[in-house]
């Protein structure tokens, strides 16, 4: 009896993943993760994770729901047969979210660290905290258990003698490594998904896009993402507003321009530490601000000689940090620079093209070869595309094989290598123009077309060639599946088959990375371009749909991941705003018309707009030391937090003193003084 | 029985204060800090709030051992007779440890948060915990046990009417900011006070100071300035020895003082980044680098009206914000604006004087009219610190007058201020002689005038001057001691009656901002008097001894201040440095060395020094970046601290979670899905 109640869901939660409960292979409970292992696994592989799966806790167990998707016996197609799906008791995943150290909404308003044992004090608990937890959050926390379910006294997974295992080792990142394990995913929930895509895209209005909601079912790290999107876009707005009279008026006088970039600067500066603000306020919201990070597991692909952690004491891989730094100093750093001269030449052809593009038109101008004046930089544009694309596969190449443990410094090492390049291929053309050449109108051809063709050539790469090919794969798996099971309706095996064929999301790396390069166009050269602003702002609110229909079609649900800010962005998005008061300051000083107030003398002028750059950039450095990064009601808000825990602490152990102090006092030596 | 038990400490804590027992007024307990009532405190006051410092722990009281200082009867003079001595048990004091939340060594050598019911765990506890706490520790919590006692129902203070009190406000900020509590603080421990003298400054020896011995008396903050002060000292060693042979062969080679300028630049970066792992690696050993911040107290001088506090949910007084913005802005700023025109319009009539003196020298040269050279500098330099100690007084009393709520929120605007005026007022005249007059050799007379003179007033003015004065009260109590009890020995009221009479310590503020002007004269000017250096070095040396001196025998013994770092002062240094960079590349590039290298065009030179200025800049940003503030083996540590209590934690859920599973399975409702 109690059993089988462990085992059943709720009906509300089988409904709410809008799965009809008549695929009779798959047992009663509302499947929230699916499981693929690789076709050939052996038998006793499987029967031996399915246990340790569901075992009790006690035992070392995740104590989870499984079971096997059974195909029906006519299929012709070698489908995978491997294919599991995971779900979970409520009580479990209750639990498991005080595991996870979630924090909910208290009843006072504040967010607190959700705790079984005060459950009942939580402000959306009713009866036995069904609909409590989001389907995002279940998933997140199902992964977790998965995660953090480790071996035992296991030599090695059973049939697999060269797979070992020792004990703390997490199985399921082992199992990873070695391509047993080919790939474990969130189900998407029809019903969630049609009500979000809904509110979010295919209504066309005026209003911002439904954070919260796409919170709740994409998790905490997306919905910053698209909170930065709109944030970013709306910010451009009065920039693009304007741009807009000196590109129509054709304003060439620099006075304005001078306007433009100080306006630019100050915007700039002001924009990325209001958005640190609005990003706390989201945050705490989604109770990811003071929400601990957990313990960081070593990586999947990490691998080393087994030593013991110093940290942990715990036995697992290691991997001396000095050869870990050679690898970095002594391949990495010279591929790196290998690619930057790379780069730079491919710069110098496309110079070589466009002067031949000139003489051409200037020795025969027609409409012909007016055209052809714009091909180098189309064809540069999509070479940097390419080159970048390239080089993105080579970094992470790269940086896997370094064999850094942790997930973050992985990233970190990425991040850093992808952002070098991507930043020097992207505007090394520009600076040569604008600082070497010193010629502004081919400067400003350049940037346009850059900018465009780059613009267009992502739309294309990431949204709707994806969802062609993923299109085509739907056709083909609905067809199978109809002609396998006839007008029998097997929703939850259908929707498996479907989304396991799914891309995967990568994450929102290539996201921030456009965005990174888009505000270096808008920035650098602001001055020189006023209407790259409204190309910005033009691309962004494309980008916010076929964004938001890739991440609801194209690819599969991602796990969500919590996030209190947007990470390294936030200082390479800084980091740029630094470098675009360089290069304004330079751009301004450089126009005829300023140095029409300095006839003279150039050596007065370049001293007087250094002099400002210096005040600018300490006008800077005030202003993100002035804006506090918190806003004042969440100060609030995290104070009381932290004054009620330790007011709580201090009663507990006021009592527990007083406890002792009566049990302690007769051993108090008697000694006396006199 | 049990009552007097806890009336009494042990033995062994009696001798360690090296006082007499035979001090017959006083009880039988290890007097550790002093409160001085104001003479005339009405009776009724003194007894309540004795009985409120002796009530226990449940009834509200701080729970400790306090006695009136009884004075023969003879005295002649009218002492004080509201003089009081705070002690505690032993018991209360760890219990105080606990709720101070004092980190201590724990068996496995890493710090952990000391609580009482782990005592036995820890390192040095021995039997009931005796000498487990310094003397420093112990008087720390009684600080912190007085200043936490609140007040319960009472409408005011007992015979004081006006003396407002509400539930909550701590009774000793509130008598203190009414002028009753005129002053509390801990006593010296002349056995300990000997042992550390010697150790620190009696021996002439070529060693580090003995900080930990420092700490264990002072606390942590003045063990960090002795740090800090040792650290930077010998950090200019190499700048010194460099510097001797540009003074000694009288290199005016400009080539040299560049190599000079970049050496100091990379060096004064580096050297402020290995500082913090320096601090991070004295504050892990003292247990001050993971301790958790107290929650703030307002100040004592804070008022307002009755209002909510948002945070605790308590009332005290509270003062609109907008108020003290006002306050900040139509006062505050405008007076230092003032103060700084004042400052320029001194350095003026210091230019006039240099002038006069000049022509009369070159009108008239001999000894006479060589001296008066440097006169004008000489009297520049006196009044600069005149002011700079005038606008000091404004500063406290402006800032004390914003009303802020917090003590760290008055210190931040009190260091703004003053370091604001400082540096203007400090170096205004070498910036305009280096960057207007353009003239080096004035420069460097200058820079060495301002230097010297302000070194030994500096001296005169700290620790002589005070000592001197300390003497002559010093030998009066002697002789009034005598008289009083002829051979009688009471060492312990003698010793409070010198104590109460010795100047209070003012904290690590000024030292730090003498430190702060020095580093300035060093790095800002490097270039062109590499001498700078090794008067720095000499002036610290004998610094360190007065400083020490003046700790130990001029002062009253302050109350230990845990610190985790230098604070505030880490940022003043470090924007030093950075301003640093700017002054030095501009001097090189005036050099008529460099300039030597650039025959035709100013403008060339002008943008390679701007390119390299930026290039350092950059170099100091990735340099502070890359190099990790705390070091490695201490990030292990504070991560294994973290895992442990993750792990505890979990463990701790674990086994409550089996318990309420097992309680609440049956509730779980049991609804079939099919």
């Amino acid at each position: 009896m109690e059993e089988s109640a462990e085992h059943r869901h709720s009906g509300s939660g089988k409904m709410q993943l809008g799965l009809s409960v008549s695929d009779s292979d798959v047992s009663s409970f509302t499947p929230l993760v699916v499981l693929e292992l690789a076709d050939d696994t052996k038998a006793e592989a499987i029967s031996w994770l399915l246990n340790r799966i569901r075992d009790k806790q006690q035992n070392g167990g995740a104590e989870l729901l499984v079971n096997q998707l059974l195909f029906p016996a006519q299929d012709d197609q070698k489908s995978n047969p491997n294919v599991f799906v995971v779900g979970s008791t409520l009580q479990r995943l209750l639990n498991g979210a005080e595991d996870v150290g979630l924090f909910k909404e208290f009843q006072d308003g504040t967010m607190r660290g959700f705790t079984y044992a005060n459950r009942e004090s939580f402000k959306d608990f009713n009866g036995d905290g069904e609909g409590f937890l989001s389907d995002a959050e279940c998933q997140y926390i199902i992964k977790h258990e998965l995660d953090t379910l480790r071996a035992k006294n296991e030599e090695h997974v059973p049939g697999y003698p060269k797979l070992k295992l020792y004990p703390g080792k997490s199985v399921v990142r082992r199992l990873q490594s070695k391509g047993v394990l080919i790939q474990y995913f969130p189900l998407h929930n029809k019903e969630d998904l049609k009500r979000l895509s809904f509110s979010w895209y295919k209504k066309f209005k005026l209003s911002f896009q439904p954070l919260d909601d796409i919170r709740h079912y994409f998790g905490e790290g997306l919905a910053l993402y698209f909170g930065f999107l709109e944030y970013f876009t709306f910010a451009l707005v009065p920039m693009a507003l304007i741009g807009i009279p000196y590109y129509l008026f054709d304003w060439e006088d620099y006075d304005k321009y001078v306007l433009f970039a100080v306006f630019n600067l100050v915007w700039s500066t002001v924009f990325l530490e209001v958005w640190k603000r609005c990003s706390a306020t989201l945050a705490y919201g989604w109770g990811t601000l003071c929400r601990k990070k957990a313990f960081e597991e070593p990586r999947a692909g990490f691998h080393g000689a087994l030593g013991l952690n110093p940290v942990t004491g715990r036995e697992e891989p290691v991997y001396p940090s000095s050869k870990r730094q050679l690898r970095i100093y002594l391949v990495s750093v010279p591929f790196v620079l290998l690619c930057l001269y790379l780069s730079f030449y491919v710069m110098m052809v496309y110079f070589d093209m466009e002067f031949w593009a000139i003489n051409t038109y200037h020795e025969n101008p027609n409409i012909a070869t007016s055209i052809l004046l714009f091909v180098p930089s189309i064809i540069y544009a999509v070479v940097i595309e390419i080159m970048n694309l390239l080089y993105r596969y080579a970094a992470e190449f790269l940086t896997e094989w370094e064999n850094h443990r942790l997930e973050s410094s992985f990233q970190n090492h990425l991040v850093l290598k992808v952002l070098v390049f991507n930043f020097v291929n992207c505007f090394a053309s520009l600076f040569y123009i604008a600082f070497v050449m010193q010629n502004m109108v081919l400067l400003r051809q350049s940037l346009a077309t850059l900018l465009i063709t780059s613009q267009i050539l992502n739309q294309v790469m990431e949204a709707f060639l994806p969802y062609w090919l993923q299109r085509r794969r739907n056709k083909k798996v609905h067809k199978r599946m109809r002609r396998l099971m006839g007008d029998k309706e097997l929703p939850l095996l259908g929707q498996v088959q479907l989304e396991t064929e799914m891309n995967t999301y990568l994450g929102t790396f290539d996201d921030y990375l456009e965005q990174f390069l888009l505000f270096g166009y808008v920035s650098l050269f602001s001055c020189v371009y006023p209407l790259a602003a409204v190309l910005v702002v033009l691309n962004n609110i494309t980008e916010v749909y076929s964004d938001a229909f890739k991440m609801c079609h194209v690819f599969k649900r991602p796990f969500s991941e919590p996030a209190a800010n947007i990470g390294v962005w936030q200082l390479a998005f800084e980091t740029m705003s630094l470098i675009a008061v360089v290069t304004n300051c330079a751009l301004i000083g450089l126009s005829p018309q300023v140095k029409a107030y300095f006839p003279e003398s150039d050596t007065q002028l370049i001293l007087i707009v250094v002099a400002i750059e210096h005040v600018l950039l300490a006008f800077k450095f005030i202003l993100a030391f002035v804006i506090p990064d918190v806003p004042k009601h969440i100060q609030v808000k995290l104070a009381k937090l932290e004054f009620d825990s330790l007011e709580a602490l201090k009663k507990r152990r006021r009592t527990l003193g007083r406890k002792h102090w009566k049990i302690r006092r007769p051993e108090i030596r008697g000694i006396s003084d006199g």
